[in-house]
């Protein structure tokens, strides 16, 4: 995969990902013990698409990488916990993530929960930090905009609708509101945090939020796409996890066929979105065939 | 227990109680199904300690209760999540707390670890929020301390030596040290919040803290009398789980009266530096008399 990626947005992607992993090594740097191992351990290996995403949306209002990468790394951080706490044995019960045992598998449970609770918690502390922005009223409104979209209501909310479906039929309006919880929330949030550190009009805003809806929702059928036709040893996760768990998702409802489609029409409407930035917007719309990238 | 509390206390004890859940109630407001529920339930039937710590810390400061409440609020929630997340299976599983069923017991596994990881995302939320400190400086300030004393370096860390000790043998400073963080941490956040909040002198803040420090570890103490001597039918949770699982405690390393000397000591040393605040710190004061009323 990582070969038929455009270079540009190879290198954007590696360079925000270490940008985002400096922060949190930096961050870490205090801590000792199992704990902290294990969210070291939990914090290594991802591709780094969230924190990209806050990097390139802030860049997009003018802020340099360097200066966005604090909130990258909050958002790793997050994101780093929600896969701890999902993969444990009580939820999706996975033994593999990013190409490595999960971190009940390589620590242990008791350790897997208080390393995704102290990441959990490390994401507002870093928001709250000064490094962030200098604007006490735009780490606020970061943390604020974080919790809404990481809590009840937003991506644990969407793990919630899923482990309740486990058992039970779903149909396609189901999976669309529990993976826009799920996933889509973050990915959104990614986004606006760039838009919140770069200041932007509401009309900017408003184009980036539609597009990191349509960005989300593809990036999680393509995610479903993976999941039925990958290879395990090339994605690096457990595949086939929902039709071994007879679970309903994307690629069950549609077919590989009408999945691909759907992926494409969103990739369509994610683009026009970003026509109102023309081409200062040209390392996103790449994320675009990113996401494109994996359904093949 | 209630009816040997002087009856200011209880009364001031009952008051931040209901005003922290008040603000809980309102924060979850807008959350519906499981998850909602489960968090709650989780938030119900509490002593309400850390609340009231906030409150009275702040009203040292001319604060007025109500403006405290939110932050009594957050911390309330932030302790349900730890409480939910320490009674899990593969943590302290407990059955009981509280007098009813665990979160887990009540609900699921899956349920509990969603909605302690919600909780705490909630706390986040509702210290950023503008009812919680006209000025963002506090708040952020708010928000950091807290994610310093709840985080891996404070009561998540605390847990973890707790975990790890388990089954090998365990010396007073080793337990000190492990409660300081697990039990103390939030406890002298809870003083140091209301300082915060009532911007306390250096030297105010100084003789809280200090205060808190030794109430935190009577308490403790207490608690580990409390399950060596308690009546569980009274106390509404599992006891004697120290000793059923052969860890070491307070108890079991100084024994009941040894235990007992120790929390009137660190009674004595807690009343002392609130000297400083003269016969305004009368409700705190009363506060230790409640912690000393747990050991009889």
């Amino acid at each position: 995969m990582q070969e038929t990626t455009p270079r540009p947005l190879a290198e954007a992607l590696a360079h925000a990902r270490d940008l985002a992993q400096a922060q949190i090594d930096t961050a870490l740097g205090t801590y000792d013990g199992p704990v902290a191992e294990a969210m070291r351990y939990a914090c290594g290996g991802g591709k780094g698409l969230r924190g990209f995403l806050v990097i390139e949306s802030a860049r997009l209002h003018g802020i340099a990488p360097g200066m966005a990468a604090p909130a990258a790394a909050a958002i790793e951080a997050l994101h780093a916990y929600s896969l701890v706490h999902d993969d444990l044995p009580c939820m999706d019960d996975d033994d593999l993530r990013r190409g490595q045992p999960t971190v009940h598998k390589a620590f242990d449970e008791a350790t897997a929960v208080l390393a995704g609770d102290a990441l959990l918690t490390l994401a507002f502390k870093i928001l709250a930090s000064e490094d962030t922005h200098s604007d006490p009223a735009v780490r606020l409104r970061l943390i604020e905009r974080l919790a809404d979209a990481s809590g009840a209501n937003g991506m644990v909310g969407g793990q919630m609708i899923d482990m309740l479906q486990e058992a039970s039929p779903r149909d396609l309006n189901t999976i669309t509101r529990m993976q826009r919880l799920k996933t889509g929330a973050l990915i959104s949030y990614s986004v606006e945090a760039g838009a919140i550190i770069g200041g932007a009009s509401v009309n900017a805003r408003h184009a980036l939020a539609g597009f990191a809806q349509d960005l989300g929702l593809a990036y999680q059928i393509a995610d479903d796409l993976l999941d039925a036709t990958g290879d395990q040893t090339v994605v690096g996760k457990t595949l086939r996890s929902d039709a071994d768990a007879g679970k309903a998702n994307f690629v069950t409802i549609l077919g590989v066929e009408g999945a691909r489609e759907r992926v494409q029409l969103l990739a369509a409407q994610a683009r026009q979105h970003l026509d109102f930035f023309r081409d200062r917007a040209n390392i996103l719309l790449q994320s675009v065939d990113y996401v494109l990238d994996r359904t093949r």
